[in-house]
């Protein structure tokens, strides 16, 4: 029997992050003058140690020990060959992938929830503010808070506050707060609220509720944390890959296509970057980003100079944006519902270096059902989009008759996102998709602002 | 850094289930008429493949590869040292758990539900109705029969189903059909629903309606399964131990005291059988078997011959029970409310090998509570009874002053009950004492049954 499961010994877990700023040019983000922002002005909102490492150009970081000691909870995570997956596609390809999902809160979140938890608790701050969609990130902060003794409030978007009360549950099991916004408790959420009483309110809402509740704090104890996007937390993310690729050389093997799927950009860019290195010395590897058509960042919007909230307090970052003021359809796959894409994941997309791909709600779901069905773990609604591109890929291995070897991050599992199953099966669920009336109008905001340059790193 | 996760190789996995029916002496279950049930009386209802392992005493049965195969889709599950729990508890106790909860439904359950799914189809068998209570048995075996290609039909008590929807979709997601019980599709359910219309249903009662659902299946192609109780179930479990005790000696460690949750006994036998073999060779060793104090049938209630369902369509089994037609209290461990207790868990209660002990919900779940912000992962409310026994012991070493080591199951997550965590920290959970009076009344039953006799193994 081959095996199914490839581990790591936690000896064998990887002891520095690879950061991908040492490989690649980036524009930087602007402050509110045009003008590059200085680590001090970032410094009411992050600590100054997670600020030196946003801006690192340092190639490998360290993991600190106590960092390392909280990933042994459920790292290394396993990385399984889908044998059962490829029998039912009956294709040549050989499918493995990295389950995240075995995280106490379920997801890959927690790669960046707990070293930003540690950061903090290093630099004397007692209080993290943060916001979350779906409630993955808002599980991953109020769990690593759990474990350095740290407050965690955390703003979340009012329509998943009230069809998910797990969530909040959950937060609380680990002693955070979870608060539905937009709320009462900050002028961006008031503000909303008087205009839109009956506001569904929005992650970028959320992120400008978070980020005021930090600064507001004259204590100087509290900062904001954010859970995708910003350079540090990618970084934290290649845990995923350096462990992938560790695990796919013990049965000799490397990959021809890599699978992610995308909202901000995290779990992708966790499971890419360290082979994104091995692509800039001239690897062939095929490495798709996925999203959900109903809000194409990657696919259909421009690479532009957004804010990454709705109420323009982050600075100006260079990432393919609907616009900070875009509202995404309802889609399911709440993860995946942003506005923006990290400026790296961006900066590899305009590149040419990853090659980004759009999948439908209805797809996504019917992938995540045979999926269950055949490996047995349900996926998150937003692994489900990864999963749809593998089969494409999968398929398409089958017509060409190629022995492919495909790698996808299983991001997540959906046992608390089993809404979407039901309402799937109960043939409840339809599709949205961008139109192009609606993306103009999202690219309209862009007009006056200043534009990135496309810089190629190789 | 001192190992964290104690892992075992797919090739390290156990080939073999350990039948504990070689090593002591069992009362046998009775027919109608008094006598020992035949194995042909039991075809109408289990596989003649299954009915042979129910009633062997083969000390060592081998696994079938295609059953080792799925069980690696989760299995080896991890040993897991308990560190951050340890400290909080200032304890010099080393205490390890066995993380059960891994596998695709959650629990400990599919390591019986995946033989039984595999035995019934290589008997021919086309469906496979069974009950579930809180949930986990019905998602369990729903998912081992997406595995096999069989029809799955759940009776869930009607209390549960109604307060977990989410239960019903993940086994929908499998395939399953999950349908609340009592329910007009059999007998037995319409004769409980027209005297009482608005039944809240009982393990017992959906227990007869799947039994009667099997058997009266004129094709012959359906039969009827249970998750816990029976000698095969207890059987399939013991890989839990087999695998522990393998990875217990990896770090040159054997324990002082077992500790399991119990309600109708599967996994804390699958735990602690596989030691129990040493202890009757000679080991010293403290075996606890955890209780509500709302079912206490370990406990309190007296070691007699009675019927596994509502309706007496299963043989009298000998077992410690509060009555068949017993109604436990609505404590949030669903898992943990049955009327009866396995055989083979009862015969080692009334010989003295196992220490039966019970606690309260809300000590149950303050446990959990501490458990999660220690080692992260939420356990399921089962499982919080055997986590509060853990703490108990570990207080009792640090008064002695002594190093014990303490080995528990941490039977499953908690993510598809986070309804009772919810409750508890709102203040909204009250304990619930089965009193005196209750249990004479439940005793009374027994009046004109058969009496099993108390047989020394040793």
């Amino acid at each position: 029997m081959a095996t199914k499961k490839i581990l790591l010994t936690e000896d064998e877990m990887p002891r520095q992050w690879y950061n991908i700023l040492a490989d690649i040019k980036m524009n930087p983000p602007l402050g509110p003058d045009g003008k590059p922002v200085t680590p001090d002005a970032l410094a009411p909102v992050f600590p100054m140690n997670l600020i030196e490492q946003e801006v690192s150009s340092d190639q490998w970081i360290d993991i600190p020990e106590k960092v390392l000691s909280i990933y042994r909870q459920w790292r290394p995570s396993p990385l399984i060959r889908a044998e059962a997956l490829e029998k039912a596609l009956d294709t040549p390809a050989r499918i493995y992938f990295k389950n995240e999902g075995v995280s106490p809160p379920g997801s890959h979140k927690p790669n960046t929830a707990v070293p930003q938890a540690y950061y903090n608790k290093e630099f004397g701050i007692e209080r993290i503010t943060t916001e979350t969609g779906a409630g993955q990130w808002g599980s991953a902060l109020s769990y690593a808070c759990s474990q350095f003794g740290l407050e965690c409030k955390v703003f979340m978007v009012r329509v998943s506050f009230d069809q998910k009360p797990y969530r909040k549950t959950m937060m609380a099991t680990w002693g955070g707060k979870c608060i539905p916004s937009p709320s009462m408790e900050t002028n961006a959420g008031r503000s909303v609220l008087e205009q839109t009483p009956d506001s569904p309110g929005s992650l970028a809402i959320a992120i400008s509720e978070a980020v005021e509740a930090a600064v507001s704090d004259k204590t100087g104890k509290t900062r904001y944390s954010l859970g995708s996007v910003l350079n540090h937390v990618m970084l934290h993310q290649t845990i995923i890959g350096l462990e992938a690729k560790k695990q796919l050389a013990k049965v000799n093997e490397y990959p021809d296509i890599i699978i992610g799927c995308a909202g901000g950009g995290s779990n992708f860019a966790g499971l890419t970057f360290p082979f994104v290195l091995d692509k800039l010395a001239g690897k062939e590897i095929t490495i798709y980003p996925v999203e959900p058509a109903a809000c194409p960042t990657l696919t259909r919007a421009p690479f532009v100079y957004d804010h990454g909230d709705n109420s323009g307090y982050t600075p100006l970052l260079p990432m393919h944006s609907l616009g900070h003021n875009f509202v995404p359809a309802p889609i399911h796959a709440g993860g995946l519902r942003y506005h923006g894409m990290a400026p790296t994941v961006s900066q590899l997309a305009a590149e040419g270096l990853i090659i980004p791909q759009s999948v439908t709600q209805l797809d996504a779901l019917a992938a995540g059902i045979l999926f269950a069905r055949t490996e047995g773990h349900i996926p998150a609604p937003e692994t489900n989009h990864a999963i749809a591109q593998v089969i494409i890929e999968a398929k398409k291995a089958k017509e060409e008759g190629k022995e492919k070897v495909i790698l996808f991050n299983w991001s997540g599992h959906g046992l608390l996102d089993l809404g979407s199953y039901e309402k799937y099966l109960a043939g409840g669920l339809t599709n949205f998709e961008l139109s192009d009336a609606e993306l103009e109008k999202a690219r309209a905001i862009f007009a006056n602002y200043p534009k990135p340059q496309i810089i190629k790193s190789r």
